[in-house]
């Protein structure tokens, strides 16, 4: 005889969790929970074979399951001591559906299923509690119709709405047991007209009812569609759970709570973290009208002492449940650490006491802050209850960043003014005045101010008064606009593309939501969720535990992909080290020319007429960059340092303003005519694909030869200081190997060069950026020239999709909520489309050249996912902003552990 | 023993055409003409066998060479009946070389091989002109001297300077034979300065210096790079050619002259063409210092005519060689005839008369115009010469376009002024005022003016304009700007890019070259070599002859490759059809907008706060958009119409300057506020990048819908009219099968909708353009939904090589003069790169759906390298604007033959 139902309860069960396929993946961890030791309600699970049946035979059931099921049910009522159907002290049900895998698409829950006209009787005798009996039929006659047959829930709305219009009031809670009563005859009348029946007075006529519903859930279309979507096999079938309902609100002998098994806000747990209320349902626990209390009295002591609620008072009114029952307490620890040692992770429970008898309704892993998953993971490695790759897997890399960015202060949080929401560019809380422009910025960080520069958007010429703010917020662009990129790179916060507001920059000041900001006026942002406040909000900053060290040091320890950071500055390069970065791998030259003196030189180098006029501007630049190249390279200590050669079209250096413009014709003793007519020769309709990158440098061989010389010059002046420096030169935006090879060109010669007057030698590479498709695509002829390829896979995800990262932030948002994209690409890896232009560079590249070095140095790099899909393809490293590094050190390490 | 040496003249060769590898090409080529029986100089190649000897043995000889020349030169002495040395009538010898293949890296000719101080008495004996044999000698000092013994040319120079400065004369030709005298013994004296031995006085050891010279110069550094660039195996070697001298100018029974074996204008042979002199040098003909005769009497009748020469003149003073040397002439025409049959092709002929003895100098396959290429290559298929294959390779399909448009009338254009040279962005000439506004444009033409609009770069707005025009002039843009792109696509000249032009709107006119132009003034443009002339030049039209026909129709019998039309107007798609187009593969509808009273309504559209707003808008441009569609599914009377999805961003579409600003407000009754407002809202950084394409449709579906059920209504009319329309409706600018799959659903829908209404149906397809890298990485995805790919290769190769074609004109040709791009990727496909992604998706979409037609619509669909590449990758059709039509069939049909 073939066995379809397989019973739980009492601490034993017929099926474990090794039968998913069999029983569902909820009926399989219901019988695995009873296994355990888990008192969990009992029950029965009639397996996914019944539902291949039924639809094998013309929606009909195996002859021996109408059997297997009283046989089922009846050890269920042992259990619970109590009789289904019984109209004295009724044992009601739940039914669910359960596949192999969670479906959305399937039947919800049928709750109280059995009760009836007589049972409902029983109910309020148990429970002492009329209001809860007549509540309770009529949610279940809502749910039965509802769920299992089908009738339109809006009817049942507007019968509770009728009631209440009846009795003058307007919410739920204030209709009592006599309108409760009523509602439940209302309820009856209209199933009646409906389907032209009673409401079934039978409780064994309700349960098959509800069975047949579930099954029949299998192939309704939401679950065909959803099956379809998902590649789950329609054969599969899905399995039925019949569960004995549990109150906790049976009188004073019964309670609910939840706890945690750890704390889950810092991950101790010198003592159980939960709470509970005596004579309650779930509902109450949630609702907040009680004040619950605390589990243990160490719990309790604490938290009298924070409330300053005297001892008398406490233990006459908010006792521990290890003070009021004991026994139950006992047993609910060691029932804490049983479910730690079978699943490994720190729970979240749910119970129930019913009458005396502890019931667990649920059991999940619990949530947790960043700070407690780290010290979780690191304190269940050293208790030997995971091992530390499982650790690894235990805290969520993107969170990392909480551990290193100020945050808000709760409290203050909670008494704050929301203004607006953008986009979360960089992490981190921040709160300063407003300044709209960068000079103002410099100017009043310079007094002492802390200051947040508010724009429309943020260009290159605004770097100094970005890395004088305390955080930034614009208006324009997504997460990878200049904003988001440069202040990700600096760890500070940004909030980017905040839309509504409307900046007026003439009068200085901003409008939102109906409020006016002027400048010099307090805001506060939070780069982590995109919010904007009015006023001050008091930041908390994070410290990092000895924890975070012990677990970022297993991650090391697993990881094969190196991790490198983005950084221009000494000061990035430091922070980066500080967080474990391996090597820059991305030392952008622009951003230094910025600077007062050197811009001014910049700019005569740009509006020179030929190549003499250039060199000599560039003459005046050439001590800042070597500058700039020996602070690096000392704050790297002989770890390699990418730096690639000016990238940006020229026109992004010149004034924009008139006035500016005039004041540069006096500086260089020009017609502003001459000014005037260089930008527009400059302008550029699509400055993206425009006169940059590798193109300036083969048009203007002397900025190549200048950069390549401050590079080595810092270098040989490193290594006579005793520091070792080791360049790594990079071309960018190269399409062709031939462009490639004009540019190593110059750095060679240029190299040789230096070498030859400083009469000493440094090792260096030189390679290419991959951000086109054509050197992807060509990857093989490229990687003849170069030594190492670095994937700058915004520029790569740009050109693939044809999309321009400062335009799109008008469309994509509303593609990714359309799921024409899953997610942005710009901050998620396409792997399906750029990811296989990398894969085959990868291959290509290598097949060239065996010794090719492979790095990706986009935003991606500091993705957790993308970072996998890095590890999978086989780069070398991945190179991120600073405080990226971190995540980017654990999601590889968590690569390797996926891996297997 | 082996032979090394291979004589040939007289009619006889010991070599053949076959032994190209022992004798070089020019050896082989040398021997094969004297086996043909045509008359040669003779001579001696002596083979690459002793090239790789010399290498192999130390550079030594082989023991038999020495005695294998002496016979050699002494059977060339007695077929010219003169002898190697003679003090008394030298023969005379030029030396070359003559590798497999063409080497430009290696030795040069020398000439006069063989004079010394005693033969060039003789040369002046036998010549009777004392100047000839001095200069001749003073040439042959330099030649052996530089080329043989390295003496650097520079100081011959100088020596030639000096003597004129003594005798106070400028030109070479104005020395005497004594000057010349002095000359040769001061080149003689550096010649021993500088190499420290008196220059040879024996022709024998100046014959070995001069072979050794050229067995040296196969391993020169400029032949080895030349090798290594050219992968050219190091081992071929090169041979040694050694020829007997002829002289023209032996006096009256000696003459030289050029010829044609067939009209190269015209390609007509009803008689001979070709021109002589009398006791005259090559020089002399090229010099055109004295009038050459005529070959035949024929023609030489007709000269006089044409010049106005009485007959006894003509008799008297320019005979021609027909009637002056009729056993000469005869044997020339009998070679006319010979030399066809031998390489089937018009050859171009040098000869030689010395002394009544005929010599063939050279012959070469025959430059010609267009018309004469098809004529030359119908007529020889009809003549049976070569058949229709070869014939079809006779002509360049580049130049097809030379017999579409009007071309300038060559006399005009010898007295035109030449302004400037811009791009020839699209072929023909024109003449007319200029004007500088679209609109002034359409107004003159009104008034029946023939102008030429002259603008900065041109926008779609200018489009009315454009098409006013004669012809287009822009100072900006490379040769697939919106200028270049449209003119194309109208089959109207334009030259672009003519960065020289100073154009001043505000005062109408533009400078150039020192000259003024106003508005109104007449200039001429040349579209097929960009170049610019002041005034009127007279223009002819071309006129299709019946030949031309008859060649299309056999490309058409050859070819696979289908050959469609881009074209968005009715007229467009007749011109495209009366050039052959099989169907429309790419009609762009956003042209349609930018009529009076449609721009009003496209802008009301974009103006719209919400769909039901653009929806009204939209409304009003339906009857507009299914006219037009009407009109040309008309015009291609059931041939397929591939009709593009609205492209361009919205902003495209509002005006710029503040005025018609104005005016638009004025007109939809709106604020000038909301329109400034919305046209700064939808400004974009990288509009090539933003938002357009599908990405309008998918933000905007009622756009999608207006133009989805404008063109089935016109389908439906159509058929109801008698009319078979084949709309494919093609969705731009996809990146995901998302996106397409989003517009598809809306055209399928709408179609239904149209279909129900109008109560009949038409078939149609669905398909998307690939214009961006990841719709062809992921075309095994997207041709899951599309049932046709058009490849967009302007786009794809933007974003392939992430270069604006609005931008790159300032450096593209710069990298194809420094060789870093080997011609402009938007003029010649780049099969490399974005050839890789084309071949990629061709590969994976047909996997998915091997039903998928595929076609390109960009510009290279009418560029012939690229046409041949479609071919291969197995395209059903390429799609070019209307004039480029035949090229494509061509080009096609060509493709099939190489494939041979």
């Amino acid at each position: 005889m073939t066995k379809y139902v397989y019973s739980f309860g009492d601490g034993k069960a017929e099926g474990s969790k090794e039968q998913k396929n069999l029983l569902g993946g909820k009926g399989a961890n219901l019988a695995e929970m009873n296994t355990v030791g888990i008192p969990v309600p009992p029950g029965f699970t009639i397996s996914t074979d019944v539902c291949t049946y039924y639809y094998d035979n013309d929606e009909s059931y195996p002859d021996e399951l109408a059997a297997q099921v009283d046989e089922a049910l009846a050890a269920t009522e042992r259990v619970m001591g109590k009789r289904f159907g019984d109209a004295a002290d009724p044992l009601l049900f739940s039914v669910r559906s359960g596949a192999r895998v969670s479906m959305p698409g399937m039947m919800d829950t049928v709750l109280n299923l059995g009760l009836t006209d007589e049972t409902v009787k029983g109910l309020i005798a148990a429970t002492n509690n009329e209001r809860l009996g007549w509540d309770s039929y009529r949610r279940f006659i809502e749910m039965f119709s509802n769920v299992v047959k089908g009738v339109d829930r809006g009817l049942f709305e507007e019968a509770m709405e009728e009631i209440k219009q009846d009795k003058g009031v307007k919410l739920d809670t204030e209709l009592d047991a006599a309108d409760l009563r009523r509602l439940t005859e209302r309820n009856k009348a209209i199933y009646k007209d409906e389907l032209g029946e009673d409401f079934p007075q039978d409780p064994r006529k309700q349960l098959w009812e509800a069975i047949t519903a579930v099954f029949g859930s299998w192939n309704n279309p939401r679950a065909i569609v959803y099956r379809r979507i998902n590649g789950i096999p329609h054969g599969w079938g899905t399995a039925v759970n019949v569960q004995a309902m549990v109150f906790g609100n049976m009188g004073d002998d019964s309670a609910t709570g939840v706890a945690f098994t750890r704390d889950p806000a810092t991950g101790a747990h010198d003592f159980f973290y939960g709470e509970f209320l005596l004579n309650a349902q779930g509902e109450d626990v949630v609702a907040g009208i009680r004040t619950p209390q605390q589990l243990t009295r160490a719990g309790s002591l604490q938290w009298a002492e924070s409330q300053e609620i005297d001892e008398a008072v406490r233990a006459a009114e908010y006792p521990s449940l290890e003070e009021l029952m004991p026994e139950v307490f006992t047993e609910l620890d060691e029932i804490r650490v049983k479910l730690e040692a079978h699943y490994k992770d720190m729970q979240d429970i749910e119970f129930t006491i019913q009458q005396g008898k502890l019931w667990l309704l649920q059991t999940r892993t619990g949530k947790r802050t960043s700070a407690a998953a780290v010290k979780i993971a690191v304190d269940m490695a050293g208790e030997g209850l995971i091992d530390r790759s499982k650790a690894l897997l235990r805290v969520d890399p993107r969170r990392l960043d909480d551990l290193l960015h100020p945050v808000f202060e709760q409290a203050a949080l909670a008494e704050a003014k929301l203004l607006a929401k953008g986009l979360p560019a960089s992490p981190g809380a921040a709160t300063g005045k407003v300044v709209f422009k960068a000079e103002d910025a410099v100017a009043w960080a310079e007094k002492g101010e802390k200051v947040i520069l508010v724009r429309l958007e943020t260009s290159p010429e605004d770097i100094d008064g970005m890395n004088s703010a305390v955080g930034i917020l614009t208006a324009r662009g997504g997460m990878t606009s200049h904003a988001a990129v440069v202040a990700r790179g600096m760890g500070k916060c940004c909030v980017s593309g905040c839309g509504e507001l409307e900046i007026d920059y003439k009068a200085q000041r901003f409008e939102v939501a109906g409020v006016t900001v002027n400048e010099g006026d307090w805001i506060s942002i939070d780069g982590s969720t995109g919010r904007v406040y009015a006023g001050r909000v008091t930041t908390v900053d994070p410290e990092l535990t000895g924890d975070f060290g012990t677990f970022m040091g297993w991650a090391d320890e697993v990881r094969r992909l190196g991790v490198r950071t983005n950084a221009d500055t000494p000061h990035d390069a430091e922070v980066a080290r500080g967080f474990g970065a391996e090597g820059i791998g991305l030392c952008r030259t622009e951003h230094m020319f910025f600077g007062d003196e050197r811009i001014l030189a910049m700019r005569q180098m740009i509006i020179a007429d030929d190549s003499e006029g250039r060199r000599k501007a560039l003459e005046k630049l050439l001590p800042y960059q070597r500058e700039d190249f020996i602070g690096i390279f000392k704050a790297m200590k002989g770890l390699p340092v990418t730096i690639r050669a000016l990238d940006p079209p020229l026109h992004e250096f010149l004034p924009h303003d008139e006035k500016e413009q005039r004041e540069l014709a006096q500086a260089l003793g020009v017609d502003v005519e001459r000014i005037v007519n260089r930008i527009r020769q400059l302008a550029e309709t699509n400055p993206m694909l425009g006169h940059r990158g590798c193109r300036l440098g083969i048009a203007y061989p002397e900025i190549t030869a200048m950069q390549v010389r401050a590079i080595f010059e810092a270098a040989c002046q490193c290594k006579r200081d005793g520091t070792e420096a080791r360049p790594e030169v990079m071309i960018p935006l190269i399409s062709t190997k031939a462009e490639l090879d004009n540019q190593v060109e110059v750095v060679k010669k240029t190299a040789a060069d230096v070498f030859e007057e400083q009469g000493l030698e440094v090792d260096y590479l030189v390679g290419t950026m991959i951000e086109l498709p054509r050197a992807a695509l060509t990857a093989d002829k490229v990687a003849e020239t170069a030594q190492f390829f670095s994937f700058g896979t915004n520029d790569l995800t740009q050109t693939t999709f044809g999309l321009s990262r400062d335009d799109s932030g008008k469309f994509l948002p509303e593609y990714v909520e359309q799921n024409i994209l899953p997610v942005d690409p710009f901050q998620v890896l396409d792997q399906e489309g750029v990811g296989l232009l990398v894969e085959w560079a990868v291959e290509k590249g290598r097949k060239t050249n065996p010794n090719l070095k492979v790095g990706i140095c986009g935003e991606h790099g500091g993705e957790p996912s993308s970072v996998e899909f890095c590890h999978r393809t086989g780069l070398n490293y991945v190179s991120c902003s600073p405080y990226r590094v971190p995540i980017a050190r654990l999601a590889a390490a968590q690569a390797v552990v996926r891996e297997g």
